[in-house]
Parts: C-alpha cells; structure tokens; sequence
C-alpha cells in the first residue's frame, strides 16, 4: 500500500524536520532539496524515508545540527573539508561548490570531504555540475554490508559513484550507482512481499550463495558488483574498495569496517582511525578539454547512437544512464510521490515529536 | 604447450622490432617496456602477443611510427593532447607525465589523449605516477565488442580503468579492470580448450545468454560487468559508456561503435566522428590533500585488515587489487615470461620479416 503525496509537501515537511532540530533555514533548505531530489527520481530508499534516521543520529550526536565546515588543506585545484559532523546532505553540495570554483580557476576541482555523514543520492553532487558545463563526480564511503571477494566478512558499504555529463539537446548523461550487486531497497522489496531474490546478491553468514532476503540481516552480507569470483565479483570488490579510499583515506574519515553505522542501535567501533565518513567530489570544465558545444555535440551523437542499437526484445530498448529516472521525475512532479505506508507512519510519528503535522 | 622466456630477450626483441618500424630508440624502449610490464604482471593478452597486430596497423598506415605529439588545449590542470597516430604504449605514458608534472604545480592534472591506438595495460600508466607520492588513474576507449544492456549489437569496448594508490610498507593498490564481466583472453583460453565458458560472460547473436566460447566470434557480444540487468549488467553498461566518453569524447578521439578495429582485417568505419581511439590519464598528489607519509599510514592499515578478514574458504583470502600481478611479478622476473606455441610461432614469423632472430 502507498499514497501519493506532492513535492512541495514533503519539501515542507522535511525543512521544518531540519529546522527543528536546530539547521539554519538555508541549511534546512539543502537538505530538504536533496532528500526529495532522492524521491522525485525513483531513489526511495534514500529520500524522506531516511529523515527519522537522520534525526536518530542527530538525538545520538553524531550529527552536528549547527557546523562550521572548514577547508583544512587547499591546492589550486583541490582541498579537504572538515564538515564538522554535518549531514552529507549538507557538506557534499558545500565541497561541490568549491570544486566547481577550483574548476572555473584552474581546469579541474577536487574535494574530500571528512568528519561528515550520509550524503543522500550521489547524483544530486555530482549534478551540480551541469549548468556550468562541467562533468561532475561524486562518491561516498557508507556502513559496512558488503563482503571483498572471498571474505566472510562486511568490510565495504555500498559505496556508490556518481558521474553527471551534459550533453546538448538530449538529457544529460547521469551515472548514479551503488558497487554492489544490488541495492539493500531491493531486498527491502522482496522481504515485505516475502520472496527469494536472484542468486548473486548476497551470501549468508558462512560466506554461501543465498537467495533469501533476509540473509543480509542474519550475519550475511551484500555481494560486489559482479557476484562471485567467477562471474568477476572481484571486480564490483576492487571499485568498491577503490571508492571506500578515495573517500575517506584521502581526507582522513573512517574507513572500511570503521565507517559509523547508519542506524543508531549500533554504536561506532572503538579507536576509530578518522572521522565520520568520507566522500570525494570533483569538477573538470569541459572546455578546459575542448570546446563545450562540440564536446555537447557528440554527447548528443553518443546518446542518438545508442539509443537506436538494435535490442534483444521489442519490449525494451538500451537505456542512457540517469533516463529512467528523468522519465520517473516527470512523472512524480506531475502526479505526486508514492510512500509505502511504514513510511508514512514513521513521518508521522516524527511529525508528533516536533509537533508538526505530516 | 609453453616455453619460457626472460623478460631480457622478450624486451630486447620488442625493442629491435619498434625499432625496425621507424621508432626512435626512446619510444621504442618505452613501447617495449610496457609490453613487458604486461607479460610479467600476468596479462598476457596485452603483451608481447600484441606485437604482431601493432605491425600490422603500422603496415595499414594506422599507425604512426614517427609521432609528433601536441597539446591542443590546456589549462592549468589539464590538457589535450593529440597523439599523432602513436602507439598509445607511447602517447599514454608521455600524456601521463604531463599529468604529473600539472599535479605538482596545483594538486592534480589530467589529459585527455585523442588520435592515439591502443595503450597495452592500463595499469602500467596509471603505476607511473606512484613514485610521486600520487594517485594515478587511466582509462580507455577500445574496439566494440561488448553489448550495452539490452543491445544486440556491441558498441563498448572493454574500456578499462585502472587506479594505483601508494602505500607505505604494503605493496600499492592497483585495480586494473576491464568493464566487461569476463575478459576476451578468458575466451581464448576456453576456445583452446574446447570448454563451455559460464553464464554471464557472453551473448549469442541474438542476444540470448550463451555458454559457447566461439559466440563472441559468431556475431554476439561480450556482457558488461554484473552480466544481464537481473544481476546488475546495467552497471557495468554505465561504467564502460563512461570510459568511453571521458576517454574519446572529452578530447575528440572516436567512440561506441566508430573506434577503429584493432583487427586489421576490419576497416575503420566511413565518416568517423572523431580521430583514432582516446584515453584519459590523470594524477593526484596526495598532499594535495593530506600528508603523504598520514595517508599511506592509513593504507597500511587497510591493506592489513582486509588481508585478515575471515575468509569462505580456508584455502582463500581477501586479496588487495594488484596482489595477484606482484605474485606473478616476482615469479616470472625469476622462473622467466610463459609464451605459449602460437604466439612463439607468431614472434618468430615476425623476426623473419625484419631479419631479427626471436
């Protein structure tokens, strides 16, 4: 069961969460902008679904509700930001910023974010980029749920990528994904509807091939991008990993089995070797290449040329990255944004506490 | 059926064969180490078993043996570089030391190489920048052999994408990976063998999912990595459009299904978009961002935690990307490079040719 609701609702709602808690109204406002950046493309899982988790970290301290970020180390074309305990919902756009700034000075702009926390959809940051006509990149280290190729253990989050590309006439090119095989929402999907899923999501706590949704949940663990060994899991393990250091050992977050847990009923390790979690945003400016029109130009080609490819069945055709969730915005800014209903009585529960009506 | 041989001789001969084609004695010794670098690490499908094939773009004119190579655009931190026809063996390391030489001026640097050929392993440009106390990346565009996500038709190449990361007593991180599922050597191997390779590495012409090692010659297609879109062959789809647009697009080489055949029993296509086949390097120092000797700390730290992560199976542990290739590095520089009889016949046909005894 779902109901719609309309953007501006949840917009609403969301910033007086935000502001509730003690965020300046701009600060509230950018959080708010990307959680429901998150619903309007179809990324339920990290939209207003995640708020009352973020209000549990805020309850715990580990989110820092006023921060004074800080850039900590700066070269003309990179920096590292102490995001003083921010959301990421706050911090990534703010190191954004100045990639882009770095970018339009020198070429290129790159900024590791440390000491923050859980940044929302990469394809808001890196999608920053775009009107200025740069490529923009994102990427986040996240809780550990994903087992390295032959290990019994969680070691990686599913730490996504996030690359944003203009093109002319067409709809930008937007890669948003996460390094593992699925995402933990699909499982969350076939749990609720009690179902197995495909072979080559997860393992189970002894480190077999598991078709039950749950495994994750019982001690198993999310498999990288690729699966098993064989069908080049390793792959999915190295991007991952490759993810997890350039997000958090370039700044000096925490890393690997170190990232904080997002929930709230487990506590972060001991000794930890950072702070918080980490990410890593950049900016290139297209002309600092070639110029941006004829660079648009081939986009335009590039994406005409693929779409048309003769497909394997009638019914589908090939898919440029970040379309369905083009074709998904429009539809939800026209019609509304469907919440399940556990997720609706969790914002209403929050609602309550801060006596704001859902 | 192989026969060893020591890297001395493999080197020595490439270097006379590089020579014989016009070459200058620098670029020569260049090409000829990083076709070594191949062999030794393991990948010996980018080795000196591609000697042959890059004579023959030669004798086609594709090739140009006597490149002068130009910066065609620039900024602080980046560059264009048009590579003249070179091999990319010599475009990518001169392309990636001009990378290193931005980065040590303000923090990064990356270019974009147009109007090249193929660069033999990723890996060898991306390790160049290690020595700085850098991260180095590469990555490049290849001829189409794998299908995009519900295409019947193969636009991508392998594309890879290598990253080598410098840690302080442990060996570097250096993921070196196509971004198809299985690599076309794996093919061989099975063809050799008359084997049935596993679900997920290919498709028949038709699209349908194939266990035949021939497929790929038959008119079908190499799968993205993650295989079909139940288990997340989208991704992999994504990740190769994206090193083909930041390896082609971004500098004005030609992409999809316009970069030139390797083969050179296939014509490039008529009315290119574009010049040769691209890539992209790029190099970042790490105090750009922290202090080296702090960071390589760190990956220490999570070299040795993931090595130690409880593994599936007594007889396997979490490997570090690039640990497999130094494994071999070591064996092969002692025991000596395993040919096997075709490329051995192949090499001595070659010799004959320039009057060179292999």
């Amino acid at each position: 069961m779902s109901s719609l609701f309309s953007r501006e609702h949840l917009y609403s709602f969301t910033e007086n969460i935000l502001l509730k808690i003690g965020h300046s109204r701009e600060h509230a406002q950018l959080g708010a902008s990307v959680l429901l950046a998150a619903d309007i493309r179809g990324i339920d899982s990290h939209g207003v679904a995640r708020l009352s988790g973020y209000v549990r970290l805020w309850e715990k301290q580990r989110v820092n509700a006023t921060p004074i970020m800080k850039i900590i180390h700066e070269t003309p074309s990179t920096a590292t930001l102490d995001a003083d305990a921010a959301l990421g919902l706050i911090s990534a756009p703010f190191a954004m910023n100045i990639a882009i700034e770095k970018a339009k000075q020198c070429g290129s702009g790159w900024v590791s974010v440390m000491n923050s926390n859980h940044f929302g959809i990469a394809g808001y940051h890196s999608m920053l980029a775009l009107e200025y006509d740069m490529i923009g990149f994102a990427m986040t280290n996240a809780s550990p749920l994903v087992a390295p190729t032959f290990s019994k253990e969680r070691l990686l989050g599913t730490n996504p990528i996030s690359v944003a590309i203009p093109a002319l006439h067409e709809k930008p090119f937007v890669l948003d994904m996460a390094t593992s095989s699925a995402a933990n929402g699909k499982l969350e999907i076939a749990q609720r509807e009690g179902k197995p899923i495909p072979l080559g999501w997860v393992q189970d706590k002894d480190g077999n091939d598991s078709t039950d949704a749950n495994a994750v949940k019982n001690g198993g663990a999310l498999l990288p991008l690729g699966s098993s060994h064989d069908a080049a899991g390793h792959k999915g393990y190295g991007l991952g990993a490759l993810v997890d250091i350039m997000s958090a050992i370039l700044g000096g977050a925490n890393y690997g089995p170190w990232v904080p847990p997002f929930v709230t009923f487990l506590d972060p390790l001991p000794d930890l070797p950072g702070k918080g979690l980490g990410h890593l945003v950049g900016a290139m400016r297209i002309d600092a290449f070639r110029p941006a029109d004829d660079f648009k130009k081939h986009m335009d080609n590039w994406i005409q040329r693929f779409k048309s490819a003769p497909s394997v069945d009638i019914s589908e055709r090939v898919l440029i990255p970040g379309e369905p969730e083009f074709i998904l915005t429009e539809q939800r800014l026209n019609n509304g944004i469907p919440l399940n209903e556990n997720v609706i009585k969790d914002l209403k529960i929050l609602g309550e506490k801060f006596n704001l009506l859902f």
